[in-house]
């Protein structure tokens, strides 16, 4: 009762404010949970580890090493003397949910606890009714939630620039505003989705360092109630082309020998197409973007370098084909 | 495997095309497989039946008493002299919506099988959560059956107009062209959803003569193979008031004291809005409207009549209100 009572004021400026990162374990959670913890926030990471489970089950493993989400949480307080409280569960369970929101008293949800992978969706039957089911249901429930224990709260949803598809105008921010046959709206940016992901080959980049950054500027500047915000969140655009020339020139700046190659596209949009889309909302906010600058790609390099002995060579082609998906699961052998 | 090979003929202009109406026990499907069997098509309903469950659960019945399925079927052959097969079972159970495909062979698919009702989405979580997953998996998994065992297959899926919401510019059906910033692309009508069930207060009406209608004409007109059509579905618009006051007139032609009152909206969306969705690619394909004329709100006032020991009028009143949908599931008592 009386840390409940505590609780109720944490929104004084005084107070840190608490922010609960659904899927706290994956890539984007993870950096962002230790960069709010940092900036002094309460953090509690909620995650079902199930990304963990599906690379187990393709076989797949990172470039780099990742710990357990138990031992990176202790190391992160014998580094910092800071806590970061964890919730191990799959918010499509709603009583687990329930108990997690009951306990933390969130002021901040931030939810990237989806299945993120469009290939993945596009594997086999199967996965593709997993991701829409584990992606609606979850965020559904993460609502209802917030609307029953703590409708104060404001909610970080990540979704994909994929959903506007590439469209040959400009991609707005979230609405646009239509004059037809002589009268005006302004509606929600129409989507055209690729994938059971809804992703399409994306062309705007961003550096993990402005994913958090973006992610606090929305914290620190929270909607008003009711408000539904949206931001394209990127900093840069390249064509895959583009971005093959960048890194090979960092690369022969290392001294290694580097070959572009073309493969079949296997997704099913065009080659070519117009893509110009807007972000002007976030650096109204304050982003400070990190530029795709030749050290950045040096240092990533660097990491290839490191870990080259952990490379799965078979893991690097396009395996999965937007057309040829059907019912039968995949079975996946050594 | 004869059978089989007689079905692959079934395209030639002489054999009746093979007819799957998936939500064949419900008020569309029910008048659509009827329909269909009569003009000359051979028939099968899919249907869970939930939707009897439904109105059992809520303590709810029809207005005019509905059949068991199985004696509408016995009764439509006793009539007509036609079979329709019928296949019950739930569309999400994937082994199940197999074996319906394999055993029947459709040509083409109607697909009505949905919760259909923006109320009962907006009771609690777990309506909502189902409402969810019944429409979108069916709906993936009508699309994988295809695919997998009958690839020539057409399919007519009804959708609502509801998705659109109220836009302050013309409706257009399924897409709009957008000029922005000097280019131009067409792109899908931007969606605007109100309910769980993604309806909002439909302005357009349609009689269900003309729903079968719509739907014989989509089949006997295929789209080309892999080509996606919207049609949007009505004849006619009107305000609620305006209904009000059909009502009004068709009831003191027959004698009745019709008083109208109006109710506080458990809707979300303005009481006053422009409306104006475009209609006309069905009229284009052939569809002769029936616009709604004293004659049929004389005869649907006369089924009223008949059947008025069966009003209950604890039902009429809106019971479920948009802003007060919660996580706690809705125990109904007697
Ligand atoms: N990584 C990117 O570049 C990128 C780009 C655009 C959008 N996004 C979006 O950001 C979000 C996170 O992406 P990511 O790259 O960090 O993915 P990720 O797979 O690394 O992390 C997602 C985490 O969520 C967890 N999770 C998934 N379903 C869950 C459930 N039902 N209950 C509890 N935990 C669950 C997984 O175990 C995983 O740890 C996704 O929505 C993704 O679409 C990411
Ligand atoms: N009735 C209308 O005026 C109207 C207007 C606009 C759109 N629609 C659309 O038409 C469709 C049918 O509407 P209706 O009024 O006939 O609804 P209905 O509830 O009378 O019929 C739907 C039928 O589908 C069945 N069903 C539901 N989920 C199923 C599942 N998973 N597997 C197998 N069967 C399942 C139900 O048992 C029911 O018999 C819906 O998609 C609805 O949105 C109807």
């Amino acid at each position: 009762q009386s840390s409940s009572d505590s609780r109720q004021n944490s929104s004084e400026p005084s107070k840190p404010k608490r922010v609960m990162v659904i899927g706290g374990d994956g890539y984007c959670g993870w950096a962002t949970a230790l960069h709010l913890s940092n900036k002094g926030y309460e953090v509690a990471i909620v995650d079902s580890l199930i990304r963990r489970l599906f690379d187990q089950q393709l076989g797949l493993d990172s470039l780099t090493p990742i710990a357990s989400i138990h031992n990176r949480l202790r190391c992160w307080r014998s580094v910092t003397g800071k806590t970061i409280e964890l919730y191990i569960g799959d918010i499509c369970d709603f009583e687990f949910l329930s108990e997690t929101f009951k306990s933390f008293e969130p002021d901040a949800v931030v939810h990237f606890g989806e299945q993120r992978s469009a290939p993945y969706s596009m594997i086999d039957r199967n996965r593709a009714v997993f991701t829409q089911h584990n992606n609606v249901i979850g965020t559904l429930n993460v609502l209802f939630a917030i609307k029953e224990f703590r409708d104060q709260c404001h909610l970080v949803k990540l979704g994909t620039m994929g959903e506007y598809g590439t469209p040959n105008i400009d991609i707005e921010e979230g609405y646009i505003t239509i004059t037809h046959n002589g009268r005006t709206d302004t509606l929600p940016f129409p989507k055209q989705a690729s994938s059971f992901y809804h992703l399409s080959k994306t062309r705007g980049y961003l550096d993990i360092r402005d994913t958090v950054q973006c992610v606090e500027l929305a914290i620190a500047n929270p909607a008003q109630p009711g408000e539904f915000r949206v931001f394209n969140q990127f900093t840069e655009q390249f064509s895959v082309n583009e971005l093959a020339s960048l890194v090979t020139k960092a690369g022969e700046k290392l001294g290694l020998d580097v070959k572009t190659i073309s493969v079949p596209n296997p997704r099913v949009e065009a080659e070519e197409h117009y893509y110009n889309a807007k972000h002007t909302k976030l650096i109204e906010l304050g982003l400070e973007p990190h530029l795709l600058s030749d050290s950045l790609l040096d240092s990533l390099l660097n990491f290839a370098i490191k870990f080259k002995d952990r490379v799965d060579t078979k893991q690097i082609m396009p395996s999965v084909s937007w057309k040829k998906i059907g019912v039968k699961p995949k079975t996946l052998a050594a």
